[in-house]
């Protein structure tokens, strides 16, 4: 849909955009308004180019996209019917909770050995525990490749599928040669297409699940959904959204928490959504009450950080782990309330 | 506290500071660190012209407050034990639901009378109903005194306490003579200082309460504080913080949904919290998870838009109204959650 | 423009959205595509009432209006050759420059007499001087009316015209009465829609100016011309529309600057962009650069602080105010900028 | 700088603090304030971990930082004399302009011959060309490797040195070997902290220049200025900062325009700001404006998109790109106005 920036265009001007549409197999069909015409390109209105050409016409006011620029990823595509399973839960049906360790400690194995025990207690589905992270300050801890090793340990002594955040190819393929069940694509990451293509086609065979978090910039939904089209589009359809906060900071909490973003993504995609409520807030105190926001807007899942000792542990854990305990009444009270909202769910 | 942008101040820097602080009943004490020397400003530092006289130095980065500005309104002063009640419920001790019309229709009274009784029937505890209405565009209506005959009278049918909107003073004292109990003040008049004084001045000696919104930017939770501190400066304390959504919008509803600023308020000052879904997201289908979400983050209260024929409303209404079924359903699964997160509150 | 969220509407809600839209004196009109249709709605599609009750229909995707709604204030109106003169300025002919201090001193008055006769000296066209004052600080001083005087007495003294803030209706009038050729009205109460009628009625028969200050949030551009619109209304076109920094501060300046609106507003109306770099930035250091870009983004004024010995100012003056050398020099610099963007003006 | 919640740490938790900070080889000390006590960290206080473990503690309200935290990048370190030269221009010196198209088209190379001699011709000092393009859509047009034989031809055919984005570690080496004078790190690749360690360590030997756009997000400034730490921390020092706009658009332009961060950029590190206007604003007519605002603001530098025949361009071109005849206007006038602002630089 085309508007101008005068009442209508003229001749030349139809022409013009006319000649722009038709290599890209469109048409252009004027509406007359009372007061001013607008005009409908008829055909698949998607591409970018022919987008970018209209719009860089000086008299025309602005282009709006009638069609979903989402093939795979649309809550109307083929793959809406898609049911993806973790951790034992059939997202949709109940809820998933993945709870661990910011950052693995490699010198100290036995605190994620205890809190994979941990977090099964309380109720998680599913073991987080961050190999390699990304530090904002060059010569902060890193991580380190052995402890991959510790959190498929951790697996075995539990049984709980595991999740690993990979930011380069070689640690995506350390992490599935390992066996790691989800791999987690991070916030500074989230646009890095790069690495979406490489996971994309690294998963495209297998099974593995994809948790995909936001960018940390508010983007337009579709700019997230994209994201995941990337790796859908190499063949494997499990993968997941995870809001987390966006940045920068608007009120006072480590990032701007964002699982209200939860209602306005379903209506776009079939895609479950899990929210993670410790990076949003930032700091454990907070973390229960936006977890049960994340649930009230119809989160899928959520994924949590925990901690037996979180003084104890690295990176972001001090701040931000739950201990097991306060892990176990989260994970009730959004279970209840995940519970509650499911018959007369409006949204 | 005083950061210089050197690693310490010259004697000279440091006779300057002391003298801009000394008329204010301040000193400076250095704190001598290893790499660099800040300077503490003891006695009481809250003075904004003594803080903008030295921002103003161009050897300071910055002036860091250590004192909260609020005298009446700060978590931990003499009001901190005050107890609200309305509506038959004290703040805190049960859920508080406000609910009712956006906008009054002075041409059909029986649809607010009606949506009074709903209302009620739902579960909520006082009826809000707009009475003038701040506009965007100057032509649409603005609202009409005769729907004040109307309010009241849906008052004295129902028995429900009623909540209206003023807008400057003429309408404040037809307001208060009317007899209503709640006095709104809507985002775009929450940082007007006259009508917060001229409300403070009238309600001084009534027990009217005073439901203050949130400003529609993201500024500093002080800046919304303060403003509550303006009325209660003059002598009642009834007043309840009241975020609604900000602009502007960043993700796609109306305003951007703020209900998680609610912990960060309760950390600063002892005034109950009750949340406005209805505008933070501004449509109805997202209104019950919005309200929950409020609950999650600790909300006191909540305040609805609802109406027995939300197509037939005027103002937001048709756009934002609940139906009374709707209302009823969110009414009991909110007071559901604010019991079940009751005993374990961690915010 | 209506988007369904179905390819198509069905018959009967085509009956519904038209039976909406007819007692408007609008009608509906299919656009039908190869994927979609969407809907025209042909005749005056402005009412806010009409469009709210179209996107409360749960199958509407959303309406997109095609139509401005402004009467007025469109760059499209009658009023688009209307020209304003002030100081000897004749807007969008040469640079308007208001300049003076925040906030009089009303127990040092000769403080403004010498800026008065500073700031003119230093080429500006006329002077602007706080007499009342919007406070976050409910203890701050907020004030006083004896500035009045002092602010005329400059005028007397200077012959330049006069700028002075108003934040009520008593304050209105005193100005108006004592004479004030130009009403500014601040950021927290550009939405405050009582005060823009109560001013857009007292200068209806009076060639008294009005500049007009942006809501501290960053609304959508037509609600910032919608505020203008309420006072050209009444019958006085000389408005001026004043960018002032947005909060929250998104990157380290009191505000957020936002000169760069500029170009936006110029093609939406026809009105005059004074841009008040002062609090956009709200430190002196920083006031020149931000007045330069905004003559670069095409501002046809400045406003700007500025006190003979800002250390000795009250309000923001010693933060914000520049000096009678500083201010010169960036007079200078803006006007031989404004001059080298004259003939290529792009935007 | 710690500041407790309470008017003063308990001796157990002052012990507790302590035993925090020792292992990191700080000390406490309290400053015994009229109100209130707060405590210094003395000692090298900018370790993440004991940061994020002293935020733990609930009875801690915040930990205010007083040290830089970039050792290379701080604007006082032992680098801060480094000036760095590109396209015959040295940085601070005089204005530097890159300029060139979004996105080579392979299949027009002509396109970019015909750019590359135009904006040599408009003043320009270094030509981009975007071989590889992050584009939102899977399905769009992502680059061709070709498209580098055809940059570094026009750099044989003009002399002008060029300018590549590159995204992944393999398009990193073959623009190296290529011999591509510029490295450019998009926004979206901002936080990829793979691949800017793979940069810093493929350009550690070097004199390769860094053109490191900011992240996409208003992070804060120092989380901008540590992605260069990481370049840098291998050492080369030659990267330059480049504000490019951030999402969300607030305004209604593509990005929103960040120029105005330059002075608080330079006021941390001293590395050069190198402004891109172009994708700021996202559209050619308003370009100039932004790329003058941004001399306004301090920049050291300007990248704009231009080509031959804007409409005929790919990627971005069709939008943004300038002809060479409006290219020449705004670097003659940046240039004037570089030279204006030279004498009397305020910030």
């Amino acid at each position: 849909m085309i508007l101008p920036k005068s009442p209508r265009l003229t001749p030349a001007q139809l022409a013009e955009v006319t000649a722009i549409v038709e290599p890209f197999g469109c048409s252009v069909q004027p509406i007359v308004g009372a007061i001013r015409t607008i005009y409908a390109i008829v055909g698949d209105e998607r591409d970018e180019l022919m987008i970018n050409r209209i719009e860089g016409l000086d008299y025309i006011e602005r282009f709006d996209r009638i069609q979903s620029p989402h093939k795979l990823m649309d809550a109307r595509s083929d793959l809406a019917s898609h049911r993806i399973t973790f951790g034992g839960v059939t997202l949709g049906e109940s809820l998933l909770v993945i709870a661990g360790q910011c950052t693995i400690d490699p010198k100290n194995p036995n605190f994620l050995y205890e809190t994979a025990h941990a977090v099964k207690e309380a109720g998680a589905n599913a073991l987080r525990g961050g190999v390699w992270k990304p530090r904002t300050n060059p010569y902060s801890f890193q991580g380190d490749s052995k402890s991959l090793d510790i959190l498929m340990e951790a697996h075995r002594r539990t049984g709980l599928p595991v999740d690993a955040e990979v930011m380069d190819e070689t640690q995506l393929h350390l992490a599935l040669d390992a066996g790691v069940h989800m791999l987690q694509i991070g916030a500074r990451n989230a646009l890095n297409y790069s690495l979406l293509r490489a996971i994309g086609r690294a998963v495209a065979d297998r099974k593995t699940v994809v948790l995909l978090k936001r960018s940390l910039h508010m983007g337009p939904i579709s700019e997230f959904i994209s994201a995941a089209e990337y790796i859908v589009s190499f063949g494997n359809p499990n993968v997941l959204l995870c809001p987390r906060g966006t940045a920068p900071t608007l009120d006072g909490y480590r990032n701007h928490p964002d699982e209200s973003i939860t209602p306005l993504l379903k209506e776009k995609t079939w895609a479950p959504v899990v929210v993670d409520p410790s990076h949003s807030v930032g700091k454990a105190a907070y973390v229960p009450a936006c977890a049960l926001a994340a649930v009230a807007y119809g989160a899928d899942g959520l994924c949590i950080e925990a901690h037996v000792q979180p003084s104890q542990g690295i990176g972001d854990d001090p701040k931000q782990a739950l201990t097991p305990e306060v892990l176990a009444t989260t994970i009730t009270q959004a279970r209840q309330l995940w519970a509650l909202r499911r018959p007369s769910k409006v949204t």
